[in-house]
């Protein structure tokens, strides 16, 4: 591929300072022709586990294009910003190499190369055009927009900077539960809760085929309520507790039309554990 | 009208989730010549009353184009997706049919056609790039976004799926409050409060000639306040409470620099009573 | 310069109605071929100081273009809207004058070209495609999108209105803290907080060669704090307060992964004194 025409954009910016808007018009001076368009701007401050699962729920719609993702605490410090080819050489990631590009990087087969972005002939010179030096705290704005904007003009990766393994990128691909049916059936399964979205559906670490063995009534400890396999909203009653395939293709504990987490008491990072739920007990379903 | 090249796109996905990227992206997939505007997205989770009437306010200003419109409650049940063609054929709507997408298509004229979106060629497949099969709850980014994009390129609404009368479709055209004058002024008028925006202006549902019977002051219950008529937040005082037409042509009670809902504790929904305030009652004001 | 391909688009309109995408889609359907930048529509409600500082701190990265800004407590009332020409005729700033424009407009030179919007030939229609008549409260679409869509596709400043002196407009260019070295060494200085970013970061009205006096080590009063001079985050050991060079080129009290704002009580409009530190005083750091 020579350039793209496609730049995603994830970070924890927030929506009430001008820093998205600045990376916005930034890739617009330097590639007019490419549309920039936002994933989500409000992952927590300085939440890299929350950007990267954002990120990886998100990489499958993202090629062809280049993602720039932002969450980046160590900004001004060591750490490396990088670009990563990733899907087939189809999607470039731009970023702070802290955890939050591995999983997306993941999707679609291992990274096939990386850069950290050390040539700075590639990022904004020092000196704006209100006749100031400016300090070295917005990297979205100084290197990851630019490099992005050059990556779609037809820039190569290698131009960057220094290559490096995709295999030296701090974290790798999303680790989700595992184990065999036999055991699953026998001793259930501790699973993590990895996103809690607006609606209240709490996603867990674990792909449906995983905890077929536990049947079609589930008990999700410590709460002790009950949650039956579903196929969608519409096959749970009012208040019946479901866990279905969600749009990631994970599992997700729900409600129809209210908030699972809200009434388990879940958030992201929460454990909980999945056991068969025996078929007597129903009292507190 | 072969294709458009404008999308809007409302829905109560709020912007902390990473849904509003997601759909973008599949239309930019689909439909790269597309602008993609966002009307807005914090439409109160599951509130199909709320964007239904948001839409209504927009939707003079949406034409020639098509509007992707997303508050689904229903999703996953047997709710129909639709497509709905309006104001002369320049506007196509998309997304459930619930109540949401009614009063909005009334705009400019009755819905020509309607169809129900049950042609899976024109929705995305299922199992995505990362390998997995995904549950069915996300139809803003499987099923509306696709749809919008290929009536973008050119797909005729007839192709989509199965065409229904529209006049079947839920909900109808926005009803506003209605009387005489000689019994507006004898009797007052109940009216509702359909939307506080973020100024703290109340939209009342009723059109300004309907409330001339009432002259000049008009006394709003259960407050015992009183409002002028006026034409702009220039005719109020500081602290007075007024009546203007309010820029979709409706009557809103307002204050200068200031949240009429607030002092008077209105909310969407609320009912007021509105009736001629007796001239010399002048201490309430 | 004939013309723009980009309008950014500042406000105090917020993210939950449909202002905002009305806008858009007005610029839209009078200039397809522009792209709207949102800078970001979360100014807090009529804060037009708030709205000018931001729109300063955008200023150097907005030209080429067209700015569309809209704070604006006046709307309806006898203030004028305008439209300046600023950075040498790269960037033309709309909106209200009222404040919001002019310390944006001496960024990059004094202001050239100034007019009033007084030709409605440039502005929308009154009455819309709903059938109604329209009220005068929002001139961010009827005014102030349409005179950016014109000027992007080639209408002349002159056209819009009738010209003013731009040394005219309400408020001037954004005055910062200013001494000479040997009174800041011995009295310190005053500053005011600007903006206090969604990191924590306070910046200060000041640039960093104007406090070097004040040594390495800055006493922050009336909290007591000892800051230290630094380059960046990397400089600061954890809790440590630092006063660094931001993103915009001015001195900003910050906190390694942390809110110096919060620690230290400070929001936009507090004023603090910087003092040199005495040497042998570290207990407070």
């Amino acid at each position: 591929v020579t350039g793209f025409d496609t730049v995603t954009f994830l970070s924890d910016f927030g929506l009430v300072d001008e820093f998205v808007g600045i990376v916005h018009r930034v890739i617009r001076g330097l590639a007019p022709e490419v549309t920039v368009i936002d994933l989500t701007h409000q992952i927590p401050a300085h939440d890299v586990r929350a950007g990267a699962l954002a990120l990886w729920r998100s990489a499958p719609w993202l090629a062809p294009g280049v993602v720039v993702a932002v969450v980046d605490p160590g900004v001004g410090t060591t750490r490396r910003a990088v670009a990563v080819e990733a899907a087939g050489g189809s999607l470039v990631l731009v970023g702070p190499d802290n955890g939050l590009l591995a999983p997306a990087a993941h999707v679609g087969g291992t990274p096939t190369r990386a850069v950290a972005l050390t040539d700075p002939a590639w990022h904004l010179p020092g000196g704006s055009g209100a006749g100031q030096e400016r300090g070295a705290t917005f990297d979205g704005r100084d290197v990851f927009a630019p490099v992005a904007a050059h990556l779609c003009t037809g820039v190569d990766l290698a131009e960057l900077g220094d290559p490096f393994d995709p295999a030296d990128l701090v974290g790798g691909g999303l680790v989700l539960a595992s184990a065999g049916a036999a055991r699953v059936a026998r001793l259930g399964l501790d699973v993590e809760v990895l996103w809690v979205d607006r609606f209240g559906n709490a996603q867990l670490g674990v792909r449906p085929a995983t905890i077929d063995a536990l049947g079609p009534r589930v008990a999700v400890r410590p709460s002790g309520r009950v949650a039956i396999r579903a196929r969608g909203y519409a096959d749970l009653a009012a208040g019946q507790l479901g866990l279905i395939t969600d749009s990631a293709g994970l599992v997700a504990l729900c409600l129809d039309r209210a908030s699972a987490a809200d009434v388990l008491g879940l958030v992201a990072g929460t454990t909980v554990h999945l056991d068969p739920a025996a078929r007597g007990r129903s009292g507190a379903e």
